[in-house]
């Protein structure tokens, strides 16, 4: 996926308001995201989009993502550092 | 949590096969978990244990673990630092 393309699609969903600006949860039960492995957030992200991982929130922000989308952003996160 | 008995868990039940010594997951979809927000780790392994998030592995990992194992597990992987 596109690190760029991933960037632009956080911040039309809203992602940093849970995952905050540099990937690291704002809240204790919000996952840090920087660093994380690409593969395993797309197959997640796939998985509360199809429903298969249920996820209150998760769910509707996945619900209308494309498979680009997907992958665009796992690369967005994956890049990140995860130690400032 | 218990960040030694977490460790010493870890050992019990074999979780560096797939997440590594280091909590960085050793496969693109195994997840990294070092330095990942214990109260996120603990209701991941609650929703693991309870079937609520199916995942064929980890369903079998967290099958017999209690509260006092979820919580240690999830201090021991908080307690490493994500970028070695």
């Amino acid at each position: 996926g596109s690190v760029e393309q991933g960037l632009e699609k956080t911040k039309e969903l809203g992602c940093r308001t849970c995952h905050g600006k540099d990937g690291q949860g704002i809240m204790p039960i919000y996952p840090n995201l920087a660093g994380q492995k690409a593969a395993y957030l797309e197959q997640q992200l796939k998985a509360f989009r199809s429903g298969r991982r249920p996820a209150a929130q998760m769910s509707i922000v996945a619900k209308d993502l494309s498979n680009q989308d997907i992958s665009d952003l796992a690369a967005y996160y994956a890049s990140l550092k995860p130690c400032q």
